[in-house]
């Protein structure tokens, strides 16, 4: 790779780059392709960036910033319509090809080797070949990712849903139009859209999106610009709030606080701007002080009738080496687990994988035997 | 005051507490007399140690920890039984005369005027005419404690209740019995004694009586050795966890992130512990959720309503000069806050304090002009 030439591609120094490198931008040779990954932002270049060499720039998949009320968000950011799409609760990856091989990037940058199977099996390979340079952005969901594990999709295991795309080199997004066409074309499979709407109708339709969502277990929304000429912008469901936070407090000392905290003050803002009657707001307080309690109420429970706390997913892969690989890919981003012996199974071969919760397990440890807080 | 003599009386080297001077100790001449203040704890030196001079030091009040399982602290820290006094939710502060004159400490080692003027009320003052190196610890409450408001106790303003005892230029307490002795010979009021009980037992009368406390309004018990030979450590109500959430709530983003986090863990713990039934443990749950939502919403429906978010307080004193002072005390606390003009009433003046979130009022209003988080 010719630092030089990246960098001037990047739009930063040689020298700049260089210093990065080791440090904010980490190179990577396992699996193959070898590449350099952006940890960070910095300099107006998304963090999650990816350069395998100076024609083959992967950028970062923005962030998607949150709307805390619909109304005033919609009102200031849409003035002039939205465009309402599903927002599916899995992993985000970047599907492209580099060097004749299909490969998935996880928002991070790393290459993951069983989303890298599923993009394979799932996404029509000539996409690549009549686009080169095409960048897949969509969502890993189903009940066998083992990042965000989930059965409230039509997966079986784990499925490719686009909802954008972008190109090698490019920092912005082609916008949903434009993926729906490409996706119709190759038969890939893209989130659900759920129409046009006014920014006046909006709100209120969205709020009823959102509620039916909810009470099917879905996450929630992303509200795009029709023209596709602003940033998007998401908002969820109180049910997915809670199922969040029902999933953290099972370990509730491996979270970061704000992870909490953030989901409550969500539903504060959603209960006002809802003017939820006195029913409908005691099942949402009752919702989230049981998705608080009832987990942690049961891994100190487990905890004292001896158990270990682990956090256990499965995947299900087709190439028993994928499983392999993916055991390296964790190890390789820090996550300790074990890794059980593949079962064959219809489909290709289950891989229980146990994540260890050390925090939350020493300190639950050291409670039930009496020390102090 | 001569530094060198202090150094040598807390055990430290001249050289060292000169450059703690300025940083970690602070030195304060208003109100008199002149001290010097630990803000953090360091070499074995209490937080909240106050230094009038070498004979005069007053050590900080030692934090209590907390027991987040009863049965398995009781076990392990008090295997030999436990005596059991109230836990009072007020501010902790210590009284002592220096150089004539009776003054009220808080925590953090700052003159507090108002509860210094409650003291003087309050404490029969032969009891430092015949123990000059007395230290008075005990609580500050009522429904006109600034720091801590509360209505659930017998006190029509503000009350001092004792529960410990030390002496200047000791860091040790003496413990419960010699307290309660000097309160009954001075008629100082005291904080609730529940009783001694053995490890056995005390696990479930401790249970009861926290109950029998939440359902009052009450915070909960601090726990000890009989023979005052190792530390106290405290225990606290659902009810009492959920109110200051209740109240954090409301100045959602005043308040840090732990404040939130510990409480709600507190609950998983008692829940646990306590194998709570089905009905019980929903109540829980529903008090939980409701004591963060309902003050959060109301906030954002004030400020939807075009109010501020002030958090309101009121003093009684009986010295509008105390007024001033506590106004000028607030002020180097770093405390933002406006002070109504005093209102005569039964027992003195009354203010009101509106203190500022001003995070909380900022945050509130961007989301409802449509920001994103």
């Amino acid at each position: 790779m010719k630092l030089g030439a990246v960098a001037e591609r990047l739009g930063v120094s040689a020298e700049r780059l260089e210093r990065m490198v080791g440090r904010i931008v980490r190179s990577s040779d396992w699996p193959l392709p070898p590449l350099l990954r952006f940890d960070k932002a910095v300099s107006g270049i998304e963090a999650g960036t990816v350069v395998f060499d100076e024609d083959e720039i992967v950028s970062g998949y923005p962030k998607i910033r949150r709307a805390m009320m619909l109304s005033p968000a919609i009102k200031r950011h849409f003035p002039d319509g939205v465009l309402v799409e599903e927002k599916m609760n899995g992993h985000n990856v970047r599907v492209v090809m580099v060097g004749g091989r299909v490969i998935a990037l996880t928002r991070g940058g790393f290459i993951c080797p069983y989303s890298t199977e599923v993009a394979k099996d799932q996404i029509n390979p000539r996409i690549f070949e009549d686009h080169p340079d095409i960048v897949l952005c969509g969502e890993m969901v189903g009940p066998k990712n083992p990042y965000v594990p989930k059965d409230v999709y039509d997966a079986e295991a784990m499925d490719f849903y686009l909802f954008d795309v972008s190109r090698k080199g490019k920092r912005d997004m082609e916008g949903s139009a434009t993926a729906r066409l490409l996706a119709e074309e190759y038969g890939i499979r893209s989130v659900r859209l759920f129409g046009e709407f006014g920014a006046e109708e909006a709100t209120e339709e969205i709020k009823e999106m959102v509620k039916e969502l909810g009470r099917r277990g879905r996450e929630g929304v992303v509200i795009k610009d029709p023209a596709n000429l602003k940033s998007p912008i998401k908002y969820t469901s109180s049910q997915s709030n809670c199922r969040d936070l029902e999933f953290a407090f099972r370990y509730y000392n491996d979270y970061g606080q704000d992870f909490f905290f953030s989901r409550v003050v969500r539903e504060g803002f959603q209960a006002a701007e809802w003017a939820e009657g006195d029913e409908e707001f005691l099942d949402r307080c009752l919702r989230l002080g049981r998705s608080m309690l009832s987990p942690m109420r049961e891994t100190v429970e487990a905890k004292i009738a001896g158990e270990d706390i682990v956090q256990e997913v499965e995947i299900l892969v087709k190439d028993l080496q994928t499983a392999k690989d993916f055991e390296e890919h964790f190890r390789r981003m820090g996550v300790r687990a074990t890794f059980d012996p593949p079962r064959p199974s219809p489909g290709g071969h289950l891989v229980k994988i146990k994540r260890l919760v050390m925090s939350t397990n020493d300190k639950t440890s050291s409670v039930i035997e009496g020390q102090l807080w």
